[in-house]
């Protein structure tokens, strides 16, 4: 199967929780155990759940509900940039903020808070939300998911975030949360940070 | 400026040079001196020139002939990965192959070639080409171009490719060519590899 057609979502699935359980079997699929670069993996992952929450038309996708960005920010473990930040990581979606300030008192914004408090955060609409950072002024709603590690000798570490944003006000739910956190579970053990 | 509005395109650019020369201008302002992650810079330049070719329908961006993916491979400076594969960078677009074998002889594909080749290859029809590898049975035409670094202890170096695919064959042309291989120079540069 060419690797694209991952993305396609069969007629059958029609509730969220259906959803999502496919796209953790097609990531899980995708991703291979002799491959762990975080990049590659990221972005194919971003990919994946974009293109298919846009072939979901019952819940996204469709025209003014549609999802507009998916992808990830990271905290460098290199000395290249100051860890003071997240910098942006593999997305599908318009062009987005390079980095995330991550400084507790100082650090706004969703991904910031996501980050920090080490808990998905769900916004269902991102105007009444303080400190948002609008890196597309069409966003309306978003949820924000940490990835943390869970096992080795940094377990605990919070290694960046998963951003959804969506075109529509209460775009995603504790549904959306849950499938997502999912994903993020499988993402942090398929990969070497 | 929100940073997803770099990728619109105003209705005076007609042309493909005229194209190519606003998307220069857009990923130099979106790159920051003081920011050369390769991973952030590659994501966004990825975004940044596909969402620009959808908004640029005398050429793509119209239906049958949108480009359907743009993105990186790269080749792994660690020994995380064996050095003989490019894997899958930061893309817009669907799911994609996560590694491109690079070894002479054994070789295939328009990424692997252009790689090994050192040097930007057009194809205006991916069905009559030796060795393609369909990510995307939709592809029907391809530019890749390599990124290739310029200066340095390393000057030289091929780091990776840069490619786009488009659903129609004839997709792209010398014009095309000219405008990615000016993009891949601004992103050598701009970024530590």
């Amino acid at each position: 199967m060419p690797h694209a057609d991952s993305a396609l979502v069969p007629e059958t699935i029609t509730t969220k929780p259906e959803f999502w359980a496919h796209i953790y079997s097609q990531l899980d699929a995708l991703l291979d155990s002799n491959q762990r670069n975080w990049v590659t993996n990221l972005s194919n992952a971003a990919s994946l759940i974009y293109n298919s929450l846009l072939a979901f038309p019952a819940h996204f996708g469709n025209g003014q509900k549609a999802v507009n960005w998916c992808g990830a920010a990271t905290k460098p473990t290199s000395n290249s940039s100051p860890s003071s930040r997240l910098l942006l990581g593999p997305f599908n979606g318009k062009p987005a903020c390079q980095y995330i300030n991550t400084v507790p008192g100082k650090a706004r914004g969703v991904c910031a808070d996501s980050f920090l408090q080490r808990r998905t955060v769900v916004v269902p609409d991102v105007e009444t939300y303080p400190g948002h950072i609008a890196c597309d002024g069409e966003t309306r709603s978003e949820v924000v998911c940490p990835l943390i590690l869970s096992s080795g000798e940094h377990d605990g570490r919070v290694l960046g975030v998963l951003d959804l944003d969506c075109l529509a006000v209460e775009g995603f739910d504790d549904e959306d949360k849950a499938g997502l956190e999912k994903i993020a579970q499988l993402l942090v053990k398929a990969c070497d940070w």
